[in-house]
Formats: structure tokens, sequence, C-alpha cells
């Protein structure tokens, strides 16, 4: 993938991560970029996340610092001052003010950041930033993640670029680790926060590996204008298609995260018809998308949809179950609350697929939500047994 | 176990679980018993939950049924239909009336009950009602337990006895699928009613197998009276002693749920302290002993904290992260947010036990709670990938 203009990265190896892989990147655009962010509801929120936070208030920045094998989370003043280093030590290579430096931590929690380290890795990195170091900061992020994750799009005479990183500790509000889009748009902040909101809301916060919300959750976007297009606003004749575009890349990455989840076999989409209000509907379908039973049994590829009626139960939504349908694998297994007229062999073939679906229809009203999320298989134990967060 | 005095039970193999192992039990109180039970929170109830909460409105009862392989849920009016003929069945053998007969089902959902089956269990079950069958009683509840449960305790000239089967979908409000508690101490019902609720509070209601809650759950009691003492109310000087009792038994039942939950490797105490009421701290310890990802890791006797303070983080409690104290294995690991004092070594050592304790300190107020759970173990998943509910 090609980065848009105005915007060079790198990714470097400064021994954070013990097997000696990529672990440090950085995203620089040329040009101030405008800038908007989305953040993890975690209540334990990482030393990077509450700099970042406090750095993008400006609406403007020049880079993105990330590491990977240390999320400096619980890690006290300390921590936080660590982080304020990264941002002052890649702002001085980068001849910038430390304020337009965002960073950005994933790995182990509660561990102290070998500062030496990181210094020198950024020094690396900045040296080794290029117009075609998007493959190397790609994989500079990656932690259980079996393979980087990129997404790009165009809009108009711009491009949009994105970048991300799963597999584990998934969850909706922030449903991510970690995410960067760059795009050589010029795009009004208005615009940018506004589409950035709702184009998670459907995607990063539409997706759940294990129900589990980080201290680290982030999602970056920059636009530099190096397009040289008239800014677009949200009454621009491009700002749909900018819209679409920011879309088509979140929900690319929210996709190929659920896909790399860990230990993951299935990609499982559960679709809620019939709520009440879209929010209804996220909160049922994020609801069977969390439960760990239904999750074992799609990993056996097994029909056993009364898991998915047990879980909705627990919602906390006062749906009537007499009514309720539900769809394995496109057939109708469940048929206002009691067994319905589908064929349960056939669903078990379909549940054989690497994408199944999960369709309930609730009856209550109009209002539809689709959350991704994945099986839940014996290697996602194993991992998570063996790897230190 | 002996049975308390007036009751008998049985156990009998009638066919609905594939394996030929027993499947229908029955407890009869010779005498009319006054009877209390709690009931699984999930909106979506079993034909036999719905039932069962209808009989006992009346506050007396003389006979408990259950089977296992089949839960009668999600089996519409049909299902309904099925549960009331077991109690008019049951209640026909015993020479009785339909309302004083308990109904209770576990096994798979959305399945129509083999009433012929049933029936024939229910026959056989009473021909062998005997005051010797405690033990055949409690083999007969068993799904994917890998034991029976009970346990006992006295109370002035009375005694108790309960029974319990594990060992999936348990989580807080109610928490167990199914226990049952006798006893032939007279009690009035007020007491009984309170004493039971009070003990399943941090009892069933403080454990948690996988977050799941199941359609089916159910704990009644039965106090018959044959004892012969003098009715135990609110004031009567054995009143402490009752619900000391009835808790003992509770609490054992509960845990050894929780020993016997599917794959687990470990008993986890999840201690919260210095929350500001008991709720507040029975939602965080809750909120923990959920993380899959901290399940995983105990699994893996991993000391890994940064896990427990991630979970605390999405608890919605508005704590202050930067005073939290986190001790696992006995080892302050994390103080005031940061990595702390103790040593991981000796942790990990720690949580290679069967036993293990996850403390946190909070530090808002005074009020601690403890939820039982267990470890997240790759034969849990292989279980439940394999397992039809």
């Amino acid at each position: 993938m090609k980065l848009p203009e105005g915007f060079r990265a790198s990714g470097v190896a400064c021994g954070l991560k013990p097997s000696g892989n990529p672990d440090l990147g950085m995203i620089v655009s040329d040009l101030p970029a405008t800038a908007a962010g989305v953040f993890t509801t975690n209540r334990v929120q990482a030393a990077p996340v509450q700099l970042t936070r406090r750095h993008i208030r400006r609406g403007s920045a020049r880079a993105i610092v990330a590491n990977a094998g240390n999320a400096n989370a619980c890690t006290g003043k300390e921590g936080y001052a660590d982080a304020r280093a990264m941002a002052e030590h890649a702002a001085r290579g980068l001849k910038t003010s430390k304020e337009r430096v965002l960073v950005n931590s994933t790995g182990i929690i509660g561990v102290p950041l070998d500062m030496a380290k990181v210094r020198q890795g950024i020094d690396e990195a900045t040296n080794a930033l290029s117009t075609e170091g998007a493959a190397d900061f790609a994989a500079a992020i990656m932690t259980t993640d079996t393979r980087p994750k990129t997404a790009d799009a165009t809009v108009g005479p711009a491009r949009i670029a994105g970048f991300a990183k799963g597999a584990g500790m998934i969850a909706p509000e922030m449903a991510t680790l970690l995410a960067f889009i760059v795009t050589d748009a010029a795009v009004e902040r208005g615009l940018l926060v506004e589409a950035l909101k709702e184009s998670s809301a459907g995607t990063f916060n539409a997706i759940s590996v294990d129900g589990c919300r980080s201290t680290n959750d982030t999602l970056l976007v920059l636009a530099n204008g190096a397009a040289e297009n008239e800014p677009i606003g949200a009454e621009h004749p491009l700002a749909g298609a900018f819209r679409d575009a920011l879309n088509e890349v979140c929900a690319s990455l929210a996709r190929q995260i659920v896909e790399d989840g860990e230990g993951a076999t299935k990609v499982v989409s559960i679709v809620v018809e019939g709520a009440t209000s879209p929010r209804e509907a996220r909160r049922a379908a994020g609801t069977v998308a969390d439960s760990v039973l239904l999750r074992c049994a799609l990993n056996g590829a097994d029909p056993n949809w009364g898991r998915v009626l047990a879980a909705l139960g627990t919602s906390g939504i006062p749906f009537d179950p007499n009514v309720v349908d539900v769809w394995l694998g496109g057939q109708l297994l469940c048929q206002n609350g009691a067994p319905g007229p589908g064929d349960a062999a056939k669903a078990r073939a379909a549940l054989l697929d690497r994408d199944v679906e999960v369709r309930i229809g609730m009856k209550r009203g109009d209002a539809t939500a689709t959350v991704l999320t994945n099986d839940l298989s014996a290697d996602y134990v194993r991992i998570n047994a063996e790897y230190t967060t």
C-alpha cells in the first residue's frame, strides 16, 4: 500500500519485543495535519492515551509514534513522564513541537518502558522515514497479530490509508487496540471529527473478540491536505464521498482485526433486526457476540440456537422471547422462541464456512445492527494463558 | 449423605441422556413442606421455571421432580404443557395436587421433551423413592458435571441437606443451574424466604464460571417440620443458627459448582475491598471474574495483574486507577495503579495452586465482596464446542 502524498513512515526493531521483531513505528506528515481521535472508554487509561488525548485537542498534528511490546499502562507518574519523553524526543528529531506528536503504545501492562531503547528506536525510525515505509510501519505495531492490517480508499483527488493492530482485548467502545488513518485530503476539523465518530460506531465499535476493553485503544486520523483539494467541510460536494471512503477503510481494518482475532477460525456476523432503536440493536448484538458459550458452539460448528436466545435474555432488553426468530447459517432454527422449520444439518454445514451469520429477529421495531465477532477456540485460551498482555 | 427426616429421594435412567446415565430424580416430602425459591433473571425462562415460579407462590410443596438431558427451554406452548404434564403425572403417583410438585429441567435447549420417557421415568422414580436415595438423586441431575454435589448441616434438632448441579452457563443472578435444599426443620415461610434470599446473594449469586446466565437456574428449599421443632420464625432463638446452617449448605454447593466448572483447573477467589457499598464491591468482583483474558492468564499461572485493572476499568465504577492495589497469589504486584513491591516469581508459584486469590483494594470505602470463579482452559472450549446445551 502506498502512503497518501506528504506522508512518510517507518518501522524499526529497538528491542522492546523479546522476539527482536520490529516494535517501533512512525508516520510523519510533512505538513501540519488536521487530526481527530477516538479512545478507549476503559476507566484505566494508559499514559500514552492520556497524553495523546491532550495533544489532539489542538486539532493539528505532525506525527504518530507507536511502539509494540509494552503498553505503558498502569505505570504511574513515571509512565506518563515516559510518554511525554517519547513525544519530546520525536519532536526534537522532526523539528516540530511535542504537542504535535501523538504517542501510542501496545503490549504488556504494568512494566515501565525501557526509555533507552525507545529513544534509540525513535532516532532510527526518524532516519528511516520514507514514502515507501507503510509496510514497515504496519509490521512494527503488531503484537499477537499474525499479519499486518492495512486498508486504503480514494476520495476525489485524494487518498486515505489506514493501519490497525488487533488481536486480543477487543471489544466495542473503543474496539481496537490501535488504528491510524492518514489522508492527503484537506478536511475541515469539524467534518473529520464527525466522520470519524460516525465511522467508528459502525466499524471499530461494532466488533468484539473477547469482550475485553483495553487500556490503550486509540483510533487516530490525520488529514494533511497535500492533495491540494479545496478543504472538505460538511457542505462540500465531496463530504459524502469522504465519509464513505473513511468508513470503507475503517470497516476493512475492523474486519481484518476480527479475522485475525486470537485463535479465531471464523468471522461471525451477529445481525439483529426488529429492534426499537439502533442502540438497542447494537446492545442485543453485542451481548450475543460476547457469549463465551455461543462462541464455543460456533467453533464446533454446532447450530446451538438456544445459546443465542439464552445470551439475548441477559441483554437487559425487555423483549418477548415468544416472538423471537433465530437463523443460524441461513436456517430458521428458532421461530417465535421455539424450534423452527430450518434444517439443522444444513445449518451445521453452513457453520463450517469461514464466514458465518447469526441472525436474530426481535419483532419490536425497525432498527438493525451488525456486530462482528469470531469463534472462541482452544487456541485462544492457549495464546492468552501463555502470553503476558 | 442422609436425607433429613420425612424426605425420600430417587434417581433413575429414563433415556433422556444419550449416555444412558441416570437423568430423572425426585425428592418427596411425606408432609407438606414450607417452600421458597430463587430463579434465573434471564429474560428467556424455561417452561419448568415458569411453572415452578407459579406453584411456589403457594408457599407449600410436596415434591421436586428434576430431569437432566433436556432443559425444556425455548420449546413454546408445548413445552409449558409438558412441564405441567410432568407435575400432573408426578402428583398422581404421589397422591398430591399438581401445584405441590415443583418441576425442573436441565440439558439441551430448544428440543421438545420426550414425554413418554419422562412419564416412565416419573413412574420408576416414584417407585424407587427411599430414605436412602440422596446419592441417586444427586447423580440424576448431573449434565457436564464430573461429580455429584451435596452438602449438609445441622440446626438444633434438625438437619439440612442440599443438592446442586453445575457446571456451565454459570453466572450470578441466579448463579447455578439447579440446586435443591431440604430440611426437616419447621421454618416459618417468612424466615425461609428471607434466609434463602440472603444466603443466595453471597453464595450462588457470587459465583461465575462463564458469565452466561442460564434459562433454567433454580434454587429451591423445602422445610417439612418432621424434626417436630417449634417452628423457627425471625424472632426464634434458632433463627440465627438456621440462617447460618442454610448459608453453610449454599456456600458449600456453590463452591463445588465452581470447583467442577467445565474445564476448570483452579478455584479463583476475587476479593474486592474498599468499595463504597457491598453492591459496588460485588459489581467490581463480578466484572473481574468475567474477564476471559484474566481467566486465561490464571490458567497459565501468569501473574498478569494488568488484566485485573483492565477488567476493573470496564465495571462502570468511577474509581481512581491511581490508588488501586492488586494482590495476586498474596503478592502486592500493583500498588496505587503502578507496579508494586510484590515478587512476581512468588506470585506465579502461588498461582500454580488449586486455590488462588485475586485481591483488589479500591480505597473508596469499607465494603467488601468475594466472587468465586475458575480459570478458563482449552478444555472449557473443547467441552462447549462439542456439547450441545
